[in-house]
């Protein structure tokens, strides 16, 4: 496994994954261990509401739906795999633009997967907004 | 500065802390550097619904509500207290019952906060689901 | 398998665990997934040293150590469990005194252990010097 | 301030940091925020002898020498700057050859910095053997 069509991935976050799953997050790509996706600003998601900011559990919520790609790229569909840690460092204020995220999987293993997201504010790549390390628990091949 | 009323710390939730405010989290103690709040599962909150499990976000988001608890009930309502590292364990799958969190201040310096939360599912405190510690910067005090 | 002979353990470090098996940490208990432990100031292990402190990697070893009894408390001396994961937070310059270590598990599953380890100065309990959370990945049970 | 001299800073390590200045490690470039290093394998810091590993330690107090160098590569030799947290991901057992380390500032704030560092062994960078993050608090400016 290899590449994910982003919008079949879209499709399985709307359906099965709560309230990260309504805000609208697009994939650029999805593809050997590595995810780019972008959380638009618009009425829909209420994020344009005035006073509005990015929250801290939108960001790391965010991070999650990144990694969770980047590792069923390497695996295949695995719904069983399950976030073990999360580790989020805030390290700006995001600016009320869209938010970007990128992701990399440093380890797949067989158990665990590790790997880190870096989330940035559009327009401001060298500037990032948080950063966010993700281990996830594989299921035995065996489960399935 | 010691204790805090419980319902003046969920009304200021409601009105300036996005998506977090809106589970309606209530807190049954905010004292020295502690606090320890109820999750309710309910049709309002939409935690509910079938199938429904309460999500990382939730907890994470939850667990960086009762510390902010914890450290304005040290320092005051200091609003610009920001968030900047939270670190989540996820221990078990909660079960579809309301969720407790307890948290308390390991340190409170003048510049930074660092504590931890707790976070069960009501009946199991033996079995915690999530253990999250995080840092707050706090603003100088000059710069009020 | 509930208690371990402290004295065995402290056994096992010097033979086996390098850098702080060599620094004299001796255990006062190790039992059903909690541990505590002193490293004594002795000029043997060279932290008696004029403007000496004890460092942090030194917290961290052993912090690390102390984990690792909590977790053969539970599953046995399981000399393959690796730690995964470290997250240690330093919150005062520890004093130049004995350094006590107290470990618990919230968690002992069939393929991940998690807790957390706080240190703090011989007599100051209340202010930590070191906070650390720890990841072990277990190995499967068939694989003896 | 953007370059600094690798020998410089060894020799403040030997002289100041205890423990992970004895290990001879050798910066190959500091600058801009971003540094690289090597630890060797070598008879003369014991890391070469019969069944000889890495430790945690070992690795953790490297990665904390190259932040700090990343450090002060921005901020000039601030040798009050004090590592508030250390996050360790263990990924793949080092192998018996030298360890390269490479870090990099992702903030550098008045009043704190925030980084990572990659540690792999020599020869295959695209496997990681440790990756760390790490928080600095830095002295307010006019401490001085």
């Amino acid at each position: 496994m290899a590449r994910i069509d982003p919008r079949k991935m879209e499709r399985i976050a709307r359906e099965e994954v709560p309230f990260v799953g309504q805000l609208g997050i697009r994939f650029e790509h999805i593809e050997d261990g590595t995810a780019r996706a972008v959380l638009p600003m618009t009425a829909e998601n209420g994020l344009l509401r005035p006073g509005g900011t990015i929250s801290g559990p939108v960001m790391m919520g965010m991070a999650d739906y990144v990694m969770y790609a980047c590792v069923i790229s390497m695996v295949g569909p695995a719904l069983m795999a399950v976030t073990t840690n999360l580790n989020a460092n805030f390290l700006r204020r995001p600016r009320p633009v869209d938010l970007v995220a990128e992701g990399r999987l440093l380890k797949c293993g067989k158990r665990l997967a590790y790997g880190e997201v870096t989330l940035w504010s559009a327009g401001a790549p060298e500037d990032p907004v948080c950063h966010v390390t993700l281990t996830y628990a594989l299921p035995p091949a065996d489960a399935g």
